[in-house]
């Protein structure tokens, strides 16, 4: 079936058909309803550069593939949410890689020339967040997994997951099986993410009177999650509530009662009791939000979703 | 920068200029080549739709995003690879889910009219592989990861890791640490991959003269790795050699002795010796044969790369 076959059809010219998918303005409104209906009668499948010349949609959303070099994050698990909700509503995923926000923004930048995506998916928000002002300040379409942190409180649509709420659980879990000297091994003062997973920890304990000097900060990694949970054990911590896996992995090596976050791969392969973000869930309502936001459909402003204790031993 | 602009500086129509890009065909050479030297001088940026109906490309490549129920996959980490070698040839991914063959080919069918991609990168070859044989009969550009595995015999552009190689690697270093009676956990009999790593160890052990009936079949998981380790073990194995991690992961319960596949995550964190693809080279090299073939360039049949043994502990 071809553009010849539709202007037979219409009884039309060639360029005619080609104006009506890809310049619909300069045809009469009588011709162009003549050919469109010859289109749908021959069942003529519009290709999708002329059905996005002609919509300015081009139904696909971008969002950034993060490197995954210690396997410890949970971007795979969402994208295939991603992907999977997307399709249900006709979108598609387009990927780039960006190693900071300027990079980011740059591939923003190219995508939009050559490719035109209809939105944007945002990971990994922080203080200062340059990228979501810049997609703001030209009225792009976007959404992002993880609150603002501050930046923007203009207000954008977000999905996130009550950190604050995962180690709280993690912190009762644990006051649960007798421990009352329980620490907390996080991440450096000043990320968002980790300071909303620590305040889940001391507001729980400050609640039961007990003291919330038990904390320290480290990179992340499992040696530092080790030697920290060396020195909270021995300023005399029995449990300890961790700020992810990585950093459990380690603590695990200095007492077993350790509680992690994220739910990782790793965290079911060793046993580790841990906290589980819907990740599924997550990914269906940021497309939700995007979509009726380019759908023109209101919307909720942000979805603040609850994880879940995965509990694999006794505390 | 708008078509009027465009127009104006070439002082022709609006509907010329947009004749120009997306009908070429019925617009006189000279008056073409003036339009376009005004886009080059105006610096207007062509919009990707008007691009795409020009030169019938898309400038995506479309690729399956796999479940990664345990994360002992290493399709995260090529898929990292993919987007960053296919951005720096100017192809961004397109993602798609599929469950078997048939949704994935019905995948194909419904990208084809909506987003034209110009390729498809296909993972997870297997005997039978409906999915090549699909595309390859409408002469449809695509690469896989992974060999034909006795499909398609024809020949398409593929890039494989050489697992028999892998588990040649890992069999000579438990030799080198004095085991001879060493077993093999894999999976059932009839799975390409699986039966290639099982052919380095058996082929292995055969050169040095030594018995190769130390083999059991697992379905994958890391209980049924613990259990045929436990009877290997029990038959006289003092080291195994383990078709995945996963498999690695239970048998490390049975014996210390063990060698992975996949350095997956987990390997990482357990200190398991294992074998690490190349995956970010897998990509490249995917990328290479499939952009080759789309601009008509003469390539390579297909690649077959090393894995290479990382060792954790002594064998």
């Amino acid at each position: 079936m071809t553009i010849a076959d539709v202007a037979r059809h219409a009884n039309v010219s060639r360029q005619t058909v080609s104006n009506v998918l890809n310049s619909p303005e300069v045809v009469k409104e009588e011709t162009r309803q003549r050919v469109l209906a010859a289109v749908e009668a021959l069942g003529y499948r519009v290709s999708a550069a002329a059905r996005q010349m002609r919509t300015g949609r081009s139904r696909l959303l971008a969002t950034r593939i993060e490197t995954t070099q210690d396997g410890m994050n949970v971007f795979d698990r969402f994208l295939h949410g991603l992907t999977e909700s997307a399709a249900g509503s006709g979108y598609r995923v387009l990927l780039y890689t960006a190693t900071d926000d300027q990079s980011e923004i740059a591939a923003f930048d190219q995508l939009l020339g050559e490719f035109e995506p209809d939105g944007f998916v945002l990971t990994s928000t922080h203080h200062g967040d340059a990228r979501t002002s810049w997609l703001a300040e030209r009225d792009l379409p976007f959404v992002t997994f993880g609150r603002p942190w501050g930046t923007s409180e203009a207000g954008h649509p977000w999905v996130d997951v009550d950190g604050a709420a995962g180690t709280e659980a993690a912190t009762r879990h644990l006051l649960d099986g007798g421990h009352r000297r329980i620490g907390f091994l996080g991440w450096e003062t000043g990320s968002g993410v980790g300071d909303d997973r620590k305040s889940g920890w001391s507001r729980t304990l400050a609640a039961g009177g007990l003291d919330t000097d038990l904390a320290m900060e480290t990179d992340g990694t499992p040696a530092q999650g080790q030697a920290g949970a060396r020195e909270l054990v021995e300023r005399g911590a029995t449990a300890l509530v961790c700020v992810s896996d990585s950093v459990a992995l380690g603590a695990l090596q200095v007492t077993p009662s350790v509680v992690g976050f994220d739910d990782t791969p790793v965290a079911a392969a060793i046993g580790l009791t841990t906290l589980g973000q819907p990740l599924a869930e997550a990914a269906a309502r940021c497309v939700e939000l995007l979509t009726d936001r380019l759908s023109g459909r209101p919307t909720a402003p942000h979805v603040l979703l609850t994880p879940t204790l995965v509990i694999r031993k006794d505390p």
